[in-house]
């Protein structure tokens, strides 16, 4: 695959080669040894919609590369407007390396990656959100209970079925991990995606439940959520998303505690605090959001090493410098 | 010259000079040798109104010569507003090393690089565009038919008398070619410009011809067009330009054929497919315009090492690199 | 201390420090050697408004330094609104290594700092503008009239209490220097700022005035002023503006030769010529401002090499690379 665009298209070792690429060079990193695997490259970023983590991690990722990210701000540019997804994917092909782009529609991402000539990244849809999925996945391996395997877990997405709900889903199914959707009836994952789940177990031999049932979070190594007030067009008001979510869909420590006595607290971030998270999770021992917050740069370097065809070079340089 | 604002200001040979500077460039690029002429170099960036192609190349031949260029968005620099020209060139010559500027009107650039101690470049004001006109003569150079010079050549300009038509003259009248702009009344080169197609004439043996006849089409190796819709305060509605130039005026497969076996499509881009042009030219083999918007980047990043005193030195470490 | 938030959390020995080793940069730059000690480093900067000078200074800096800068717009990062000011800033503590915020509120900054792991550099509050304070003091050691130290000279600022005159005096009554704010009453420096400048002179020797009486600029070494047309909500009409201010509080020639014959101009920029400063001061030899311009670029490279840890080294590096 020339594209990032929906990790279905993507067996679980090649999930899990991209995500020890990430924990590889954030090791080489760390220790001090600069890269420059992407020396005088340039990623082309457009977004649809602001965002401060994912534009933010893709620039520090180019920088740490050796290269350079161009930001093309909500409508600097103009795709399918002034000019066809044609014309403009085979010029951005021919003046930088490669594309990210979070986009409105999920057909945009999709039409970029089919006719530009250079690797074109998803950097989130209405349909999905593959980077969160790599840093999630990064996030959990290096978390994971003592004596499991990633195939072993169990993880409770409660709330709104959001992108990342699906995406989480995705990656889940994928590992033939135990993927749990609690949320309320009209706000869960849709047959759509439960096909994709149980098309991955499939193959993966894990499984999957959507249910508004508490008992079904019993046993989860991590709780995840994300807020209550959808995206887009389809925005709720406090008090409608409260009405449909509140109490019972709120992460508190009760939750975290009948979940199990180990269980992580996971958030894609931002998070309004006081309706799908309590402080008191946000800001416990169990919350690992800020190193889930990191791995969004850990995986995106991965991911732009890897499409840019640089794993084996930096792979490596890597074990060379950490003499491993 | 300190500064590229128009190509009047430069010889035949200067401009020759600056466009084969960027296909040596092109190649060491290409054949995989990194350039650190600019090295830690800051081009400021200054946009009036938005743009992907000049502003995306500008910035990826800073990367790429070892440089950065910062992006002042429209808004966010008030030539003129809250401070003088003067104070602006004289605070920025401190502050960067070259500056770059898209202006609405041609008075803001000249009047920056006046003030500027450091080299300016037009980005495109509404008088003209020569960083397209240097990409174009690049273009052209490289797609030049089999024994024909550039003093041989017959390019056609179609329909509107953009900035991009008067530039493209410039270009072709001084390198002593023939030029002509195909287009309706009222929408033809002005005496300005005829006059300076004129005099580029006298210097350089070569000839024009601005009329509405199609028969001046016949023997082009170039036919070039650009979008109908004007630029600016003055933009048409569909309705208003069709009526003027449609479908006189729209290049297709017949009016390609009847220029000559062997005529090249250009088109400065972003194209409205269906208008100016129709989809069988912009795909058929006999369309330049990819390897056009690609030279946009190969010939900033000439002018970019030629205003900064560069030329010498990159010249000498590419021919040692390509071994030439 | 981990940030600069507000020079009265330095000393005087350490702000001098600063303010040579961006002395010593610069002098190792001009003589042309680079310099790679924020080698692939990235700082994050947020601005609440928009800005010319120190967002250019900031980036161009990062560029020289071997690192980059991230240009998150007004609108781009919404500080306190979608997410908390201690979220936001634990996130870019992992995803960045520095930050700089311009804020409409001082608090922000301050609620930026406590939370964050990485540095903070304060770039304008609505309180304090503590780089323009490092540049200026850059710029009045570079200009000292003969024979005389820091501790000697006199300061006058005339014209409105702005943050450059709230900062301009924390530095000159610390250096025990005298300060005197020449403007009208309503217009002078508060009681919270005059209590600022009677601390710093007890530990520093220095004095200091508030003053409407022209009297006071005898004497004067600088002479400092800025627009009268206050910032943020509070904007003035020219109308207003020229009622409270004009003709008495307006820089000419006739106000610099009663200060002193060898008295120099500053003013921050950009400035309304004719409002608060004749044409004929502002590009008299007296005037300074272009120097004092290119300072905040200069301070800027010495803060960002401070405050991440890098004086040492940096030091040895320019003083080998000048054999001094």
């Amino acid at each position: 695959m020339k594209d990032y665009i929906d990790t279905s298209d993507f067996t679980k070792e090649e999930l899990l080669e991209i995500a020890n690429l990430g924990i590889l060079i954030k090791k080489n990193l760390k220790a001090g040894y600069p890269l420059n695997v992407l020396y005088h490259k340039t990623l082309g970023m457009i977004f649809e919609q602001s965002s401060t983590r994912t534009r933010v991690s893709f620039e520090t990722a180019m920088t740490q590369l050796g290269g350079h990210a161009q930001y093309l701000a909500p409508g600097q540019i103009q795709l399918g407007k002034h000019e066809t997804y044609y014309d403009t994917a085979k010029v951005l092909s021919r003046l930088v390396d490669i594309l990210m782009a979070r986009v409105q529609k999920h057909e945009t991402i999709v039409n970029l990656a089919k006719n530009a000539d250079i690797p074109v990244i998803n950097g989130m849809s209405d349909y999905n959100h593959p980077t969160q999925e790599m840093g999630d996945l990064t996030t959990i391996l290096e978390h994971l209970p003592e004596g499991k395997k990633i195939e072993n877990i169990k993880v409770v997405f409660v709330g709104d079925a959001t992108q990342v709900c699906a995406s989480l889903m995705m990656t889940i199914t994928k590992m033939g991990g135990t993927f749990v959707h609690f949320g309320p009836q009209g706000y869960q994952l849709n047959e759509h995606f439960q096909n994709i789940a149980r098309e991955n177990c499939k193959v993966s031999g894990g499984s999957f439940l959507v249910t508004d049932d508490e008992e079904a979070i019993v046993g989860a190594d991590f709780i995840y959520t994300d807020v209550w007030y959808g995206l887009y067009e389809s925005e709720l008001s406090e008090e409608e998303r409260k009405g449909i979510f509140y109490p019972k869909y709120q992460v508190d420590m009760d939750m975290l505690n009948k979940a199990s006595s180990n269980c992580k607290f996971m958030h894609c971030l931002p998070a309004t605090r006081g309706e799908e998270v309590t402080d008191e999770v946000m800001d416990s021992d169990r919350s690992i959001i800020f190193d889930e917050a990191e791995n969004r740069l850990t995986s995106i370097r991965a991911l732009l090493v890897y499409f840019m065809g640089k794993k084996e070079e930096t792979t490596k340089i890597c074990k060379q410098n950490l003499g491993i």
